[in-house]
């Protein structure tokens, strides 16, 4: 098969880590006989610091004529505490997300044995943990109505949803749900917020759809507790833009794997896949970020984008085997024996 | 000196819980001779059931005619699953923030060395955490407009601030890092939101005012992750009012001792003291929930808002003393013996 996948390296250490990727993507291309075209374009701080726009329109058309995305990361330090910048990298992100009608971000948070060592709770608490967070990613408080008022004394921000907005999102989640162990719960603050309660009776009015679902309705404040206490209790998990930013961000630690978790956000034309982890600016140019999440992220992209599970499972395959022999960057090595980034994306590329 | 006292016992296991902090709290005023009169009102499911409205007015009077409030618990699970409900136990409690003018909700995450085994996370990242969040309550998305349009089809909530509002939220905060390890950190969204860029900048202005406090600006997202990574190199955080409701909940389970955690919510005129428990129904009327929490709700009552800081101690010491020799509810017990609510009450109220 041929395909196209644009390649948005973005910011700090996205470009080294998509680097990687590429590399191994390209292996499994010619192990299985296909041809992947790709189309660097430029987004986040670079695009701002180039065109002065952080997803400009050239990279929208590249997108949109790709078969699938593959991301890096974006931010730039510089513009975290300056309030009055009037274009940031995250605008990009949110334009982006919007304009391809990526509406639907997938965020799994499972272990690795050999790593769960290194997760911040207790071994028997983490361990099992197998869970997928379906976050909405193109509606409420993040693209409702902001601003100032009373000469900059009041901001306001406003979170609106849909009910077909709900349905689309909440479709995948019992979708994927049949695929699993049959568990949806949905997240959100119904006792207080009217857009949770039109979350909650979109959801109830599905479940008859579903009747092999078994739905749980969880409050927000109570996830981000279980998350803790209980991570392996969940299995699919869906819920709002700004309740999944925090919540998937909260369960992406508790694994002890987040430099090696994955993402994939789904639209209805085209969808793309990253490593959760940020731009990492500190470790931008040293060649010592982890790559594995962006490479996972390239799996997903066969898996999902293509559906090809093989070509995905190769990749993930060549992981399980660098964890197991220690082929990896300094924040897995336990202070043993390390590798570069792109010492690792060698290793990879020639294990496929 | 005299007290009026407002007790709100509210829903579940509140009157259960509450029964044991007056107790206590009668052993210290003996003690100290002090005079307590306690004046107890309906509020949560208990108030809709006796007069259909969860904060009556009655209850408010005794409220502003007391010197603080001391308040169980609210909820109960009928409403949970009723999107349509038109009155809520959670109204209430809303309500009563509101219109007690509660600003700032205090929510301390401490440990007990004799249950930091009780935590979900490892022993190294937990020890040494002693944090506390000020979370504004009385503003935000909990409060804005909110309501459908379509027909039902789009709903919308509205966050807003303005930045008198912030400025008193993180004066407190300013304040209480002077009393501690002066290191504030100040929790936004500022890249996706407009209220948060007004609180970030707000407090930036206020940085000059108080040289000696280092301030940090994190992502909620960001914190929501360093929680459970490293919760001990947090001091003092400010947020507002929904990122304050997960994160402090977040916060909660981390210690390993939240049926223990007290909490303060702080007005211009009077404050109420709560244990961050809920009503936790499945227990009501078993007399086993755990009493700790309200009974050090109490100490903060005499520290915060009568300024007596031997009589908190005097509750301090003694639940100290109880969780040394084993005089705890079933929660605590480690398969150990175990006594009733009503027995750590008794035991507590002998050991003032
Ligand atoms: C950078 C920011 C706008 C973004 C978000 O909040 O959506 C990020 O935190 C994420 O989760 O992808
Ligand atoms: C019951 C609910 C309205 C409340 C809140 O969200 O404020 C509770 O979760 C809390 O934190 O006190």
């Amino acid at each position: 098969m041929k395909f196209n996948i644009a390649l948005l390296a973005g910011d700090g250490i996205g470009p080294e880590v998509i680097e990687q990727a590429v590399k191994v993507s390209d292996a499994v291309a010619k192990k299985f006989g296909h041809e992947i075209t790709w189309k660097p374009a430029l987004t986040g701080a670079a695009a701002i610091d180039a065109v002065g726009e952080p997803y400009p329109d050239e990279t929208h058309d590249v997108c949109t004529s790709s078969d699938a995305v593959l991301f890096g990361a974006i931010g730039h330090p510089r513009f975290d505490n300056d309030p009055s910048a009037k274009v940031r990298p995250e605008q990009g992100l949110l334009k982006m997300r919007k304009k391809l009608g990526l509406f639907a971000n997938v965020r799994p948070t499972f272990t690795f044995p050999s790593l769960i060592d290194k997760s911040p709770l207790k071994k028997e608490r983490i361990e099992g943990t197998d869970l997928v967070f379906l976050r909405e990613l193109t509606g409420g408080i993040y693209f409702g109505d902001k601003g100032r008022r009373d000469g900059g004394e009041t901001a306001f921000d406003n979170c609106e949803y849909t009910r077909d907005e709900v349905k689309r999102l909440a479709k995948k989640g019992f979708e994927l749900a049949m695929t699993r162990s049959k568990k949806l719960c949905c997240v959100d603050k119904a006792n207080v917020l009217e857009t949770s309660r039109l979350w909650r009776e979109t959801v109830q009015a599905m479940e008859k759809d579903y009747p092999e679902v078994t739905v749980s309705y969880e409050f927000v404040d109570a996830v981000a507790m279980r998350l803790v206490q209980w991570p392996n209790s969940y299995d699919v998990l869906i819920t709002e833009n700004l309740f999944g930013d925090i919540l998937t961000d909260e369960a992406s630690v508790i694994s002890g794997s987040m430099g090696l978790m994955p993402s994939a956000s789904m639209g209805a034309d085209i969808a793309l896949f990253e490593p959760i982890h940020g731009s990492y600016p500190q470790a931008t140019g040293k060649n010592i970020a982890n790559p594995m999440a962006t490479v996972l992220s390239a799996a997903m992209m066969f898996e999902m984008a293509f559906n090809l599970p093989d070509e995905g499972k190769a990749i993930r395959d060549a992981v399980n085997k660098a964890l197991a022999e220690g082929i990896v960057t300094e924040d897995l090595a336990d202070g043993g024996p390390s590798y570069g980034t792109k010492e690792v994306g060698d290793w990879l590329a020639a294990n496929i």
